[in-house]
């Protein structure tokens, strides 16, 4: 394609759209019509409008979870999930009609990850039938607590204690401040103040003395105290209980991939704006520069992401629809162990892959990434808590696995042992089976290649891991901490094999069901460029497991998937609505930042609509 | 070594020590005297005291440059570079005496990296013998000029006009401002606002509205224009003397990879305290938890980024030493392509490595890491425009392969067709004399092993490039710009490849002629686990190229290399004066954090004296 043709196509792709185009609502997906209400209300309302909130790019957050805010969102998930539909008439729906706003105190001090080791108590006085709610220690004040300096309640993780006795962490609510701002008596907020990014949202301390709270602020779906001080749960495991509770974050977990993916798709349509459609630079010798898309370096580093966004954008409808599904039928989440796994999974894999991506799009713009009016420098710092909040992205994959490893004792049943050495014999023969050592270069760029290797890599990493855990915990009976611990690497890379087979099997079959055919087309290009970074960047290990022979290991190459014509189409139809991309970098002027020294864009994105 | 001996270790790291050990007078050099003296100079220094100036981590700034001041940098290094003896009498000695203060204003809005084409322009007038300094376009726009809303002077780069001939790009002395801030007439200078970090430093663009100046405010070391409009420059070559020009920029950049190193210091200081020293996470049951460094995911995300730290001062000095001679000698920067080469490369590859080092930092340490008094966020967004500014990296890293190119161009002589075959013949026998196909596990932690396989790489790399360079040019007549652009990748593979091998090399000498036993054995860890991670990262291509057997490369991972208790004792003696961190994470109170919410630490760092 020569530079005037690449002309036609930016200036085409650019132009002022009055209807999406079929790529577009493909995109969208079943609630399209749902994301262009969205879509209008968000450019008409004007908190929106501003680059600095997270809540800008919220904007295309899935139906099921679009009713909870920012503010109360977490707070309302706790106690949709973990409160009795009494309580949750109480407390959830004042939230929704913002007669309160109520935060989520999880996290202390000495606690993050392991909220099964919190220190705040919860002691039962039957005299009064209430609960003293008490920080005991500096590890136990509560800490990050979003919009603790000005929210009314708190649905706060505490030990349950009657006589003594701690029944595990359990969920109450415990009133923080009036609505005239006073503090209830007892209660200690702290304000945390300045972080690197989400300054749209306080973070503070929250310290209880003694706070007395009645019995029925206890969420009660999952373990309830009757008058006199006897406890009763549903579910008599311990363990068990404690994981059905924590399966209240799964949902805001998903919200987390969403907002990553949107932080993505906003970058990206700076990035390639800026370099398919503006920046020139170095050229042939006496010629016109060419545009930085086309230094090889610039290509490779950007179209893997472009590619990743596609692919998180599907898997995450998926993970969505399976929940909504499960909502709907009234299932609870957390019977739901594998829905749990996976969007445990979306999450680490998904804020990863986002801070990569945006900085990517940092580096590769320049000066311009360095400038707030051109929003990356904002999403980055937003954005970068979410790798270790709502579940830090190392514990997140260690959810993964546990799961793997338990569907895996699942299918061997009872007999572990002969189960083992059964299956590891069986993967040895796969690999003989599906093992592409002789195949040849065309086979490489091949769709059914990609996805079984990447299976079969998640296949051998699940089995060895599942030798090893057996054979220091049953064999060398070693502690099982201490197991685990010592195969940590080799869990986190189960746990990410797992989430990239499920994105290129998401991937491959959004492309399999996609009607036009010129969709098709494109869609399948990004698909395959996807599953070859995917090996690419696992070839150390495809090599070493004789998966791949050192002459075919070179042949796999990004480089060899030319998807750049295409790249403008597909940001065009992520359908941003242009006050949500507000980057002078992508062509959208930033009405925040009057201090942005830019022209007006030639072309601007969906700029007369909206 | 179990807690309680661990706890005795950090107890004694942590003491208070009034002489530095003999690991950190070895770290510092042989200048370690006129450090300790900038120590107490930079911990009674006001300015030094504030987390959120780039100045903070200047400290232990190289001699040969500590003369020059942040905002005088780079216009005095331009003027010393490329001025005349009396130039730099004149723009010089008052810069260093804060008479005025100057700017750099190389970059414009069309032209970072390609400074060759920018468009800015002198032209002579012989009639009042004056140069018209013209913004003839936007893209000619000086953009991101630091200190451009308040300095005096401006060292600004244009193409040198004599009766409508460009002679390219030449540094001239524009005056911006008098020094009670009255503007010269034909200067604009806008703010461009707000940065993602380094608000240190005011940014902006300047525009030229044909601004004069006289004749003798060329710089004329490498050009100068007779009165009556004869050019004349002692280098013939127009783009020989393009690159001695460019050379101006060599100190700064090695400024760049100075301070890149001071913030990894930091960091690594407040992630081994709080890792090592305070926070537990999860554990064996019904045990105390565990520090969680001990967890594996853990110590393999710090410790690799802690050998690199030592690697990279190491090598630093080398360069800063190899400077310090050149320029004691009265040497020319300019001739001396090699170190020029080794500067860019170091430049790239300390900038990134400290951006992953931080990122590192601020996941591993939870929400601790994104809170700014801990500066971890600071330091991040400070230091992410280094990987672009001062020439962006992968521009930098092709300064690296061309100066490698011609090399290996001159060691072959003219003929360079036989050239080429006769070398890649012996690349291909020397890969069977040094590879290690056969070796045991026992060679593969082994240095020389390290050594020689960082540098087979490095050299199978060049010949490579070379032949394919040869080949597209010569035998396909392609354009340079193209046959190199379709190389790019492997330019970049190169480049890093040739700075791994400087670095793992200088850090193998400095262990070599370390004089104490003790501290031999601790930097010798550090050096094989820098080795390794630099193996363990390119595996792939080593397996690619039959270096390593699938076998031996599963055998080759960091977490074989145990360093964790002598962190402590390696960030201790990096000997940062307390007020440089200032990270309650590290164990330092921040006076300018009032607001952060920790108790006391129980023990400071170097609190006592400095």
């Amino acid at each position: 394609m020569d530079i005037s043709q690449q002309e036609r196509t930016y200036e085409t792709s650019m132009a002022d759209k009055s209807t999406p185009s079929s790529l577009a609502r493909y995109l969208d997906g079943e609630f399209w019509e749902t994301k262009d209400h969205i879509r209008e209300e968000i450019s008409q309302g004007e908190p929106f409008r501003t680059s600095r909130f997270v809540i800008s790019y919220w904007w295309f957050y899935p139906t099921f979870l679009s009713y909870l805010g920012v503010v109360c969102g977490l707070f309302g998930g706790a106690v949709t999930n973990l409160g009795s539909p009494g309580q949750k008439k109480k407390w959830y729906l004042p939230v929704t009609d913002s007669e309160f706003t109520g935060m989520f105190a999880m996290t202390e001090r000495g606690h993050g990850s392991n909220v099964r080791g919190i220190l705040t108590e919860a002691c039962y006085e039957p005299s009064t039938q209430e609960f003293i709610i008490h920080t005991p220690c500096e590890d136990a004040q509560k800490m990050y607590i979003g919009n603790s300096m000005k929210g009314n309640y708190a649905s706060v993780f505490a030990q349950l204690i009657i006589n003594g006795d701690s029944h595990g962490p359990h969920c109450f609510i415990v009133p923080i401040r009036d609505r005239h701002g006073v503090m209830n008596p007892g209660v200690t907020a702290i304000d945390m103040k300045h972080k690197e990014g989400l300054h749209g949202v306080d973070n503070g301390i929250l310290i209880f003395d003694n706070v007395r709270i009645p019995r029925t602020n206890l969420l009660s779906k999952f373990g309830c105290v009757s008058a006199d001080g006897l406890y009763s749960s549903p579910v008599q495991n311990k363990s068990k209980r404690f994981n059905a509770m924590l399966a209240a974050l799964t949902p805001t977990r998903l919200g987390l991939t969403v907002q990553a993916i949107a932080a993505m798709k906003v970058s990206l349509q700076g990035h390639v704006h800026y370099d398919l459609g503006y920046r020139r630079q170095f050229g042939p010798k006496d010629q016109q520069e060419v545009k930085i898309i086309e230094h090889q370096t610039q290509y490779l580093r950007l179209m893997p992401h472009l590619a990743a966004a596609l692919a998180l954008t599907f898997t995450t409808r998926f993970a969505a629809c399976t929940m909504d599904h499960a909502l709907c039928k009234g299932e609870v989440l957390q019977n739901n162990s594998s829905l749990q796994a996976l969007v445990a999974g979306l999450k680490a894999y998904s804020t990863w892959e986002n801070l990569a991506c945006l900085q990517e799009c940092r580096e590769c713009t320049g000066g311009m990434g360095f400038m707030m009016e051109n929003r990356i420098p904002a999403l980055k710092c937003d954005s970068d808590v979410f790798v270790t909040f709502e579940g830090d992205n190392v514990v997140m994959l260690q959810v993964v696995v546990k799961e793997l490893m338990t569907q895996f004792t699942r299918q061997l049943g009872n007999s572990v042992v002969g189960g083992l050495i059964k299956t590891w014999t069986s993967s040895v023969s796969d690999r003989v089976r599906t093992s592409f050592l002789g195949f040849n270069v065309d086979t490489v760029g091949d769709m059914s290649f990609l996805l079984k290797a990447v299976s079969y890599r998640e296949r051998v990493l699940q089995r060895s891991l599942a030798t090893r855990l057996y054979n220091k915990v049953k064999k060398k009976s070693e502690e099982f901490f201490d197991a685990w611990n010592s195969c940590l690497h080799h869990v986190t890379c189960l746990a990410l094999a797992h989430i990239h087979r499920v994105t290129l099997e998401q991937f491959a079959l959004a492309v399999q069901e996609c009607p036009v055919e010129e969709d098709h087309t494109l869609l399948t290009k990004f698909c395959l460029l996807h599953g070859t970074s995917l090996v690419y960047q696992e070839r150390a290990w495809y090599l070493e497991h004789h998966y791949l022979t050192p002459a075919t290991s070179r042949q796999i190459h990004c480089m060899h998937i030319l998807v750049k014509d295409e790249a403008l189409k597909v940001v065009s139809d992520f359908n941003v609505p242009s006050c949500c991309i507000q980057a002078p970098i992508a062509g959208v002027a930033n009405p925040r930042a009057e201090w942005a020294f830019y022209s007006a864009p030639e072309h601007p994105i969906r700029a007369s609509k909206l």
